[in-house]
């Protein structure tokens, strides 16, 4: 048996960063940026007014002075004369401050009568003026990589960047296996169950970034397996769900193998979902998942949107790994690292009572999954604890 | 001022639950369930081998007793013939529980030779049978309102569920406003700037789950107004940016009051983002943002995401606030809920330095909004604050 880390490692190693795309910035949140976004302007462009307001020459403030309005300037259609000494132009936010003023007075503190203004007695202390470049200054950049998220694409449309180079998303095949397997909506045998692994881990790697190919069942023969793989040519990633153990029904390294697989099989030192297959099918990646419900689901999370996230270009390929107190006394971990299937509270993280893999009601019912290292020690209620969110 | 509970409790009012459509299993994550999910079947539907074994009778285990093997069980085809004393079935993961069985020996506690077995020395004292309807029964349920993730749909495809009723997803038409505004791509005037906050909107409202359209960017005239609100009059929430002020030319709050809306313009106690339009629009739910872009990125999170959140069906209409310590000390609030951009991270949460709302600099490097209360004492680093994730 090899530790999870090993084969993280190993897993991660077929897998590169796709190569680069040109998106429209509207397209673009949830990507991961490749290339920095150069400013090809400066934010403000010019000083501009922070509020509604008059402005003026700061060194003419003081309560009860008057001014002379002048003209007016508004966002987009600035004045353009220049203000002189006892005068004032009327300014709304976001409007250039004309020439000769340095000071935004906000009209909350001015008296109007006509064309004449008086500050009141008291004054705000502050010019309201956003100087030019506040933001940013033209050749300010926004470096790659970065996971794009609303803010980011706010900067950039204010950067004026209309399209952003980013990492392709990957293109997932999803095969499930097995003779004993229908599709939802169909009527199934005495001896048959609906497939379920693949519904899951589509949305799972979905919401992960992945564009995902649900491919027909393959039944538990070589020609149906030889022509599934065959279909799964073109993607950027194939995982096979169930066929992955070394039952003698277990077909799918055997046909890997037909097809070139440089066959590694894992035999992880984890719980759920020991037996894990690894390698290149027809030169694509490929992962083989254990067929049931909640092994599939866990190795799902723990090496598959990884290597999503590392395809996408992400600067952290691993999900950050949380922490939070045990609500339970828990005893010691076997050899194997636990996933246990886990509620996330305000109270803190509570294992629940059925840990047994094929129980998708406790995995629905899960909202995290509680992590038990390797011969973890014992430990007592209120201890802190790692937990990956699902 | 009204305080932002109180902005929240009348912008959500003007919104409701949108109706209920069927979507196909696939397509279902990330929605809320509206109908409950009704299993049509038991799971396992049989008892079934949870290992690769012999099934056998259990009162027959015991320490090198021999059995004979009279037959195969895989998953998908079962044994039909009936498991009597002495005999054994050879079984896989997945696999029926031939009649007469009720006890699976794991492959690797026994030794074949030829049709016989002889069990070791020592045996695991587990009968690795899954009873039929351990995981669920015909007529469980997973209960609506429910935000569907990855494990559920795994669920509801084994409960043989191939379309889901979910909550329509809102529409949202997005309209900034301004003489000033260019869109990405073009050429800004010298009094221009590039339209931004509309993007970052886009951004936001799709990851909450909007459907959203960008409208042409309206101009600072009455057609250009109307004109844009009559283009959006099919979404089920309309959005200006801008205009949402009192200055001499903010005319969205005019144009809107001639299209029948029962004017509703709050100043709100929250800093960045004071000011708020909402009301009915050509009988649309319709919210005016300020025009500032780090206001109208913040207002956007802290009423339109609920917003969007009722509109589909969450249970949980507001995002849940998170706390961690301050890493600073922070002076008291003053008498305005103080949303600071700032990062969280594994030592505690920082506000920026610089919290002026013209900077989407400054955004675009938080990861999280620090709630300040109204009137908030003097904190000292340490202490624990709210936070939302942005």
């Amino acid at each position: 048996m090899i530790s999870v880390e090993e084969a993280l490692a190993k897993t991660l190693n077929l897998v590169s960063e796709l190569e680069v795309e040109s998106v429209p910035l509207q397209e673009a949140a949830g990507r991961v940026l490749a290339c920095d976004i150069v400013a090809t302007r400066s934010q403000p462009p010019f000083a501009s007014s922070a509020m509604d307001g008059y402005a003026v020459k700061g060194v003419e403030v003081e309560p009860y002075a008057m001014f002379s309005v002048i003209g007016e300037a508004a966002a987009g259609h600035g004045f353009s004369g220049t203000v002189g000494a006892g005068e004032a132009v009327r300014i709304f936010t976001g409007a250039p401050i004309p020439k000769g003023a340095d000071y935004v007075i906000i009209q909350e503190d001015v008296a109007v009568r006509g064309k004449l203004i008086t500050l009141d007695s008291e004054i705000e202390n502050h010019d309201y003026v956003r100087p030019l470049g506040d933001d940013f200054a033209a050749g300010d950049r926004i470096q790659a990589p970065r996971v794009l998220r609303a803010g980011d694409i706010a900067l950039a449309a204010s950067m004026n960047a209309p399209t952003l180079q980013v990492y392709r998303r990957p293109i997932v095949a999803l095969i499930a296996t097995g003779d004993e397997l229908v599709i939802p909506g169909e009527v199934p045998g005495p001896d048959q169950i609906i497939a379920s692994n693949s519904f899951g881990l589509k949305a799972m790697l979905e919401e992960a970034g992945a564009q995902v190919r649900l491919l027909p069942i393959a039944r538990d023969t070589k020609p149906s397996l030889t022509q599934a793989f065959t279909l799964a040519k073109s993607a950027d990633l194939v995982v096979t769900i169930g066929g992955a153990s070394v039952g003698d029904h277990d077909l799918v390294a055997d046909v890997a193998a037909e097809l070139g697989m440089e066959r590694a099989f894992y035999k992880i030192a984890m719980r759920p979902g020991k037996p894990l297959m690894a390698g290149r099918v027809l030169d694509v990646p490929m992962v083989g998942l254990p067929g049931n419900p909640v092994s599939s689901m866990v190795c799902g999370q723990i090496f598959l949107v990884p290597m999503i996230r590392k395809m996408m270009g992400h600067p952290d390929v691993l999900p950050r790994e949380l922490t939070a107190k045990s609500t339970q006394d828990m005893p010691a971990n076997g050899p194997r690292a636990h996933y246990m299937r886990a509620i996330i509270s305000e109270d803190g993280i509570t294992p629940l009572l059925r840990q047994d893999s094929g129980l998708l009601t406790v995995l629905s019912a899960a909202n995290a999954l509680l992590i038990r290292a390797p011969h973890a020690g014992k430990i007592d209620a209120g201890a802190i604890v790692s937990y990956l969110p699902i």
